[in-house]
C-alpha cells in the first residue's frame, strides 16, 4: 500500500442553494477540486460519488455517469455512487483511498452531494427514515430525533450529563460556524437561547439539531510522492476506516456507544499509527449535540461518560485540548446528507493548509468521523500535513 | 494484480417473491453464496451489494450494513452500496474483484438485490425513470421502452433490421427460460404470438420487454491460488471493466452504438487477452429484445448492424455459433434491477462449472454484460473454468 495524498478539495456553500440542481451542485465541487489541484479532468482515472436518498427528494438516480458526464470526464472512467447514508461521503473517500493506495488507479476524483430543501419536509421524513430498519423499528414511527434523544435519555441516566452540556455543543458550533462562510448558520446562539428553543424530541431542542441543507463537496487523490507537484501544501491521508454498526436500538448493549465508531477509530488509530491525543483538530458527526458527546468519546478524547464535562470546561473549544468542530459542524454548518463527509475534508484540508477562518494554531493531524443512520456505518479518517 | 476466482454462488428465483422482503431476499442469496463456497461468515473481509432504487420502491436505503447484519457478518467489515442503475449488480461485483486483485482483501461477498412486485406500477416507472437525467430527457416523459424503442426504430432503418428479427430473441430467451427454475416465465412464446402482443412503445410490443421483478444473487472472490481449497471447481475472472456512457440520447452521435459497452468490452478483452471470438456463452443486458441485439454488435460477436440477421440465422441460440442469454436472459428469467448483474455471473458460474440446466457443451470462457440505465453504466465480466 502506497501514500495517499489529497491535492485538491472544492465545496459549495451548505445551506439553502436555491437555482442549484443536485447535479450542478456536484459539478462545482468537482470542478473546484480539480483547478484546486491544478489537474486536467483527462487525467481522472476513477469517480465516486457519496449521496443517499437524491433518488427520494429529487427523484433522480443514478447520479455517478450524470455528474461524470457534467464535468466531462473522459468515458474510460467509471463512475460509482456508494450509499451508506449519512456516511455516504466518507465511503466516497474510502474508495478513491483505496483505488490509489492498492496501485490500481493514480488519480481519483471523489465528490459528496445532496439536495434537499427543494423537496417537502414530509419527503425529508420519509427519505432519513429510510435509513432505519423497515422491518422493525422503522414501522415504530422512530425519526433521527427520537433515536438520537434515547441515546442522551440513557448518556443522563448513566453518566450525569445534562441538558446544559448538550445545549452548549450547540453555542460552541454556532459560534464556530459565524466566521465560516460556508456554513447555513452563521449567527451565534446563547445557552439560554439553546435551553429555550422548543423541544422536537425530548430532550434534544430545535438547537440541539442540525438542519437539513444542500451542498456537494469534492477531493483530488493521488500518489503521495508525486503531489507536491499538484498542490504546494498536499495533505497526506493516513488513514481511512470504515465499519458497521448495529441496525436498530434494540441490538444494542449500550446505546451510549456507537459501535461502529469505536471499531473504524481503532483501526484507523493503528493505520496511521497515532493515539487519540495526537489529533489537533476534529471534524465530528454532530448530527445532535448529543452525537458530539457520544462520537468524542468513542473515538477516545474522553473517557466514556466524560464528554458532556469535556465541552462544559471549554476542552473542545477552538483555543482548547481538542478543538471540535471549529467548521460550525452539522450543527451550524449544516447537513446536506451525502455530502457531509466530504465537507469534513474539505474543512480539515483548509485547517491543514493553515488557511481556515477559524484556524487550530499549527494544526498537524486532523480527524473525520462520519456516521451512518443510527450508527450502522462509519467512516474515520485522519489526515496529516507535510511538516 | 494477483487472479480472483468465485468460490461460491446463491440466488434467489427470479420473480414474484412474495412474503419475501428486500432484506430476506438478499441474506438467502448470501447465505446461500457462503454455503456454496464452504466458507465461515467469520472470514469475510469485505460488503458490496448492488442495488437501484429500494429507497424509491420499499422506503429502505442503507441495506448495506442491514443485510450484513442479516447474515451475521462481523462489524469489524465495511459493507457498502453501490448504485449504477441496471448494472449496480455488475458493479459490486467489480468491487470485490478490486478489492482482492489488489491484495487489499483475500474473501469478499458481494450481491445485488432488488425488490419490485410489492411496489404499484405507477412506482415502478417513477423509480426506473430516476435513471434518466431529470433536467433533460427525464422532464419530457421519455421512459425505457421509449429509448429502446427509439434504438430500435433508428436501427431498423440504419441496418435493415426488422421487426421479425427483435421477435426472434424473445422467441429464443422464451425457450431458454422454460428449463431455468430461477426464470420468472416459463413458458415458451412463437413467434407470432410475439409479433401479435400489443404495442408497447413502437416497435417495441408486450414480449419485446423484460418483467420487473424481485430477486437477489450473490458470489464469494478469493484469490486464485486458494480457490481449490474452497470449491472443487472455482470459476476465474479474468476480467471485469466498467465504464461510463452518454446520459441522455440528444449527446449520442449514432444510438445505435453504446459507447460504454464498446469501451468496457474493449477493456475487459484486453485485460483477459481474448477476442469476441473465444466467448462461449454469454449472459447479455437483454432489457428489451433490442438491447440484445445492439449489445450483441457492440461486444464485437457480430458487426454493426448484422446482430439481427444472425438472431435470424440461429446463431445466438443455445447451439449456435456464440450461445446468448441461455438462462433466459432479462426477458425471460426477469430483471430485478440491482440483483440482475450477479444473476447473470451465477448462471455463467453454473455454465463453467458443467452443471447448467441448458448447458453450452464445453463452455470455457464466459461473458456476462450489465448496463446501467440509458447505457450510461456498463460492465463487462470474463470468466473461465478452469482447464
Amino acid at each position: 500500500m502506497r501514500g495517499v495524498s489529497i491535492i485538491g478539495v472544492g465545496t459549495t456553500p451548505f445551506g439553502i442553494c436555491e437555482g442549484m440542481s443536485l447535479k450542478e451542485l456536484a459539478c462545482k465541487a468537482c470542478l473546484d477540486a480539480l483547478k484546486d489541484a491544478g489537474i486536467d479532468k483527462r487525467e481522472i482515472q476513477a469517480f465516486y460519488v457519496g449521496n443517499f436518498i437524491s433518488g427520494i427528494l429529487v427523484g433522480q438516480e443514478t447520479i455517478a455517469p450524470l455528474i461524470a458526464n457534467g464535468i466531462g470526464l473522459p468515458k474510460d472512467v467509471p463512475a460509482t455512487k456508494v450509499e451508506g447514508a449519512c456516511c455516504s461521503g466518507g465511503i466516497a473517500l474510502r474508495h478513491g483511498y483505496l483505488l490509489v493506495a492498492t496501485g490500481a488507479a493514480d488519480f481519483v476524483l471523489v465528490a459528496g452531494v445532496e439536495k434537499m430543501t427543494s423537496a417537502s419536509t414530509e419527503k425529508n421524513t420519509e427519505g432519513l427514515a429510510s435509513a432505519f430498519d423497515q422491518e422493525t423499528e422503522g414501522r415504530t414511527g422512530l425519526t433521527f430525533p427520537g433515536f438520537f434523544a434515547l441515546i442522551a435519555r440513557r448518556h443522563m441516566h448513566q453518566y450525569g450529563t445534562k441538558p446544559e452540556h448538550l445545549a452548549l455543543v450547540s453555542v460552541k458550533n454556532h459560534s464556530n460556524g459565524v466566521s465560516n462562510p460556508r456554513a447555513r448558520f452563521r449567527n451565534s446562539v446563547s445557552l439560554d437561547e439553546v435551553m429555550a428553543s422548543r423541544i422536537i424530541a425530548d430532550p434534544l431542542r430545535l438547537y440541539d439539531c442540525c438542519p437539513i441543507s444542500d451542498g456537494a463537496a469534492a477531493a483530488v487523490l493521488c500518489p503521495s510522492d508525486i503531489a507536491a507537484s499538484f498542490h504546494p501544501r498536499p495533505v497526506d491521508i493516513l488513514a481511512v476506516a470504515q465499519t458497521t454498526g448495529y441496525s436498530a436500538t434494540y441490538e444494542m448493549e449500550d446505546p451510549t456507544t456507537l459501535i461502529a465508531t469505536v471499531k473504524a477509530a481503532k483501526q484507523a488509530y493503528e493505520m496511521a499509527n497515532i493515539t487519540p491525543h495526537d489529533v489537533d483538530v476534529a471534524e465530528i458527526h454532530d448530527c445532535f449535540t448529543i452525537a458530539e458527546i457520544v462520537d468524542s468519546e468513542d473515538l477516545g478524547f474522553f473517557p466514556k461518560g466524560r464528554g458532556g464535562f469535556a465541552v462544559e470546561e471549554g476542552q473542545t473549544l477552538l483555543g482548547g485540548k481538542i478543538p471540535i468542530n471549529p467548521s460550525g459542524g452539522l450543527i451550524s454548518k449544516g447537513h446536506p446528507v451525502g455530502a457531509t463527509g466530504l465537507g469534513q475534508i474539505y474543512e480539515l484540508v483548509l485547517q491543514l493548509r493553515g488557511e481556515h477562518e477559524n484556524q487550530v494554531k499549527d494544526a498537524e493531524i486532523g480527524l473525520a468521523h462520519n456516521l451512518g443512520g443510527t450508527g450502522q456505518l462509519c467512516t474515520v479518517t485522519i489526515l496529516r500535513r507535510r511538516v
